[in-house]
Parts: C-alpha cells; structure tokens; sequence
C-alpha cells in the first residue's frame, strides 16, 4: 500500500446531494445551518446547491435563499450545480461567491444518458462547444468533466474503462476544437457499480491516456461498497473526493432500489485518519454535523461514526 | 490483488448474535423461520443460539427449543456456542444434531476480558486445561482460539500484532502442555478499530508466527470499515470470515457507541460475486433473508443489498 497520498481534497457534496433528494420540505434555515456547521469542519469545499427549474425540482427552489444566507469561512469555496443556460446564468451571478467550475457531464452509457437528460451521449457531445464558449466568458478555458455511470448502469450493465476512455477522448478532441482544454475527470459510479478491482481498473486506464489530469472519484453506497472502493482508490494514490456528510441522498430503507447517498464524509475522514491519510478535516467537528444532517432531515441516516464514534477520545481515555 | 482466495468460507453468526441484542422479545418461531431461510442458501454454517444461563441473557432461553425446531439441511452445520462448563453441557446433549466446536476465547487487552468475563487474561488461561480436558473427552483434541479486540479496545486503546501474537504463544503452550493443540485462530474486531493496514499487520504477525493455522475474521461494523476490512484481507488470501445477515446485531442509531453488528453476510457475498471469489451462497437467497431478518426484528438492519439489489438481476436485463 505503499501509493497512498499523504493528504486528500474531499469535497461535501452532501446539502446539494441530500436536500434534492429528501421527500420532506426542509426549511431554508434549516438547510443554512448544516452549511454552517461544514464550514467549521476544514473541509475545503462545499457543493451546497442547485441553479435549477423551481418547477422540476422544487426542493431547490430557495437556490438564491442560500447563498445569500450562509455565512462563509475563509478558505472554503462554495460551490452549486446547473444543468443548462438559465441555471448558469443565475449563477453566475453570484460568482463573487461562489466558485464556479466549468463542469460538463457526460454517461458511460447512452440509455442513461437518454433517461436523465433526454440526450443521446453524442447530442451531448454537440453541446460542448456552447458550454465551452460561456466558460470562456467567465473566464474559463477548460472543462471538467464528469462521467455518470462509469462503472455500470442499470439499464445497459457492466461499462468498460474502454468505452469510458472512448468517451473522454471525444470530449477532449471536442473541447480542444474551440479552444478549451480537458480540465479535472470525475468518474462517478452513480448506481452502486464499482467494486475494488474495477476501481483500480479504470482509473488505470485512465490514468494510462491522460497521466497528469487529476481523478476525482464521486461513489454511491448503494452497495455497500463506497468505502472499500475509497480504499481501492487511496492504494493507487487517488486524492480526491466527492463524499456525503451522513451519507445524506439516499434512503436505504426505502424500497428505492440504487438510491443511496454517497460515502459518508465523517466514514471517510475516519478511514484517512485510521491510514495515515491528511485530510484537514476536524473528525469530531465532521461527526457532529453528520448528527445535525440526521436532526434536519429528521430521519435515520447510515453514516456509522456518528453512532460509533471517533477513537481519538478511546485513545485518550485509555492512556489517561 | 494477486493473493485473491479462490473461494471463502462464511458463517453466518447473524442469529446468535442478533438475537442476543435486540431488545424486544421475538417468538421462538420467528427465529426458527430466519434459520431455515439460511439455511436454504447455501451457506455452510449457520451459529444460531447460546447456551448461556437465562437469567442473564433471556433472549437465549430458547436454546433447546431452536435445536428442535430448526429444519437441518445437508451440509449445513449448525453451532451454538457456550461461555461455562454448564452451557457446553447442555450443547453437548445435542451433539449429534449440533456442530461442536473446542471453542476457547481470550481477549487482546486485560481490561475487555475482565469487564466481559470478570478475569484476567491469565486467570483465563488458568482456565485452558479444564477446557482442554472437556473437549478431549468430547473427542477433541485441538482448540479453536478467539481473540476478542483483537485490534484494539475501547478501555485500553489500540492493541499491537505483538500482544496478540504473545496472548496465542501462552494458549499454545497452556494446550500443549496438557495434550491439546492449536487448531483455527479467530481474530474478533470485536469494537470496530481495525483499518485495512491493521489487518494486513495482524494477519502477517499472526501468519508469520503459524504459517499453516487457519485464520477466521470477525468484524464489527461499528465505525463503517468492516467491508473494507475484508477487502484488506482477501487481497493477503483469508479464506474464512463471520458475518452476519442484514448486519443484524447492532443498532447503528441507537446511541450505544461501539454497538453494530457484523459486517453484513449479503453484503460480503457480493463483493466477492464482484471481484470473483466464490462463496457458495446464493445471493439472490441471502438477499432474501436479509429481508426477513428486517422484518423478524420490526426494525431498519444496516445491510446494503437488501434495498441495493443484485446487480445479476440488472445484467440479464440488459442483456435481453
């Protein structure tokens, strides 16, 4: 294991991830002072919101709500989601504050790209010069790319790090004709596909075709296999990653099949600190706000150390 | 990943110890269905209750009941365990029904095997030749050694391969001394502080000291690394692992700090339906039980799979 980084970036995606999901209105305040609490976890950077249609998803109506009502830490960046042009545009208005990225998702598989945004992967691929080009004007020459479904997918099976590279050179290939360049890869295994071999598979191959383009790895505990493939990852020395604080975004209780939040970010912060890994997030800090999560959304979340506790307090106790 | 086993063994300890912590009161026959459900699996080994003094614990004071009512299948073998000479009494009565096992348990820190059997360490290996002699003259001449906090202890903090590997020298030497042998050694991460670096430590210092012994992992799941904890330990080659169906045996949202279960037997079964170890379970059954289980307590289990799905089941579909 002699690969793992010295430290990660974990960004909290769990506020955008977990209030879109959660069936229950979640008042803003509410919603604010769980943001609040992340802020004072040294974790970096928070993705707490979506620039989307009100009347598709209402839960993310109050998008302007909370970015006028967070109060930010310094060293933070605050980041939101869109999925078109208006999205952008709202915000963009906010760019004083927020941290935009020049984010363009594509599938590993084209039914699933179809069911979520009623686009083949190549009508998608025909969008990115116009993505492309508002980027630029913000100042951004290059896109990040996101790949949903790169391990597997419910409706066409095992994807292969082959079609995901096929994917990702189209892309490239595409940015680079109207003067962008590929950014960071986001590989995320949206319903709960990956296991630890794969992990190590695709992010091999890559690594292989792009070997400076930083990885970020988005895992869904659908599974049960987040953690482990965190593990995986941290082995081959992958250092970013998105994670859930509680595991918000999902409801493994309910009969959602594939509908589980990310890796828990205090699970994850445990894991790193347990190897040896620097992660500049406060565990106890992480814990209680997986506790606050559980509190707003008001229903039991599938974090483990908020209940198992940090042994950081065992350890003390034991040599006092 | 080259050490991968072939094939695992598990047994499922779910009944035993779920049953044991839950709370409420569940008939003799709620359980005796969960039994036959693993045992219509594939599973080679189901431990499903103790004999263990009702006064204590009255949620086993069925134990007789459950050896006559269960449904036996071929090739199954069912155990129970004891903690006295009265409770190996009683199991032995139905030595031709139950699997006997020369059970000996010691613990990785003096503090945990005082609070859990009111001894010391070496007050229990006083203990070892009156277990010896028991099991010798049940026809079993050898022990099957279990460390409990094998990994670390929330009394005495983290436990080192080197205390483990000195506590087996002394029940090595104590067995041989009196004409018995060591035969399986059992590693129990008994309050969730292993990590995947601990267990390839451990494993080694134990491997290293007694290359040709059978090492079995207990794992708890209490602070979310169990699952990755078997991924640590298939990839030095374990072939043998306790574990529970739907993660019963804990409850995660309760506020008993150390308190869940084992990892969960569906969980760890698709993982290595993933990264190709057989099992000999099938997982669509073990699913299905796991659902009882959930339903036969009345309460959420941790378990992953039993909302997660097989993912068999969503390849044939995308095949046809």
């Amino acid at each position: 294991m002699s690969d793992l980084p010295k430290s990660v970036k974990i960004k909290e995606v769990g506020p955008r991830e977990g209030f879109q999901f959660e069936k229950g209105a979640i008042s803003v305040e509410d919603k604010i002072s769980l943001v609040d609490a992340l802020s004072e976890t040294g974790v970096t950077s928070i993705e707490f919101t979506s620039f989307v249609s009100p009347k598709w998803v209402p839960q993310m109506a109050d998008a302007d709500q909370m970015v006028a009502g967070i109060t930010r830490a310094p060293g933070v960046d605050y980041e939101a989601i869109w999925l078109n042009e208006a999205g952008l545009e709202r915000a963009a208005k906010h760019r004083n504050t927020l941290a935009l990225r020049p984010m363009f998702s594509v599938a590993g598989s084209d039914t699933f790209m179809r069911k979520n945004t009623n686009r083949s992967v190549d009508e998608r691929l025909d969008e990115l010069p116009g993505w492309a080009e508002r980027y630029q004007k913000l100042g951004m020459d290059w896109l990040d790319v996101g790949v949903m479904a790169a391990f597997g997918c419910n409706y066409e099976g095992d994807v292969s790090p082959k079609q995901v590279v096929t994917t990702l050179q189209k892309v490239e290939q595409k940015a680079n004709a109207c003067g962008s360049r590929l950014g960071g890869i986001g590989l995320a295994d949206t319903m709960g596909w990956a296991n630890p071999l794969q992990i190590k598979r695709l992010v091999g191959a890559v690594r292989e075709r792009w070997p400076g383009t930083p990885i970020k790895l988005h895992l869904h505990d659908t599974r049960a296999l987040a953690i482990a493939n965190v593990v995986a990852a941290l082995e081959i020395g992958v250092d970013c990653f998105d994670s859930a604080v509680a595991g918000i975004g999902g409801c493994p209780f309910a009969a959602h099949k594939g509908a589980a939040g990310n890796v828990t970010t205090e699970d994850v912060v445990f894991l790193c600190q347990e190897m040896g890994v620097e992660t500049g997030i406060d565990l106890d800090a992480m814990i209680a706000a997986g506790q606050l999560a559980e509190k707003v959304v008001g229903h039991p979340l599938p974090g483990k150390l908020k209940s198992g506790g940090n042994l950081a307090a065992y350890r003390e106790r034991a040599r006092a």
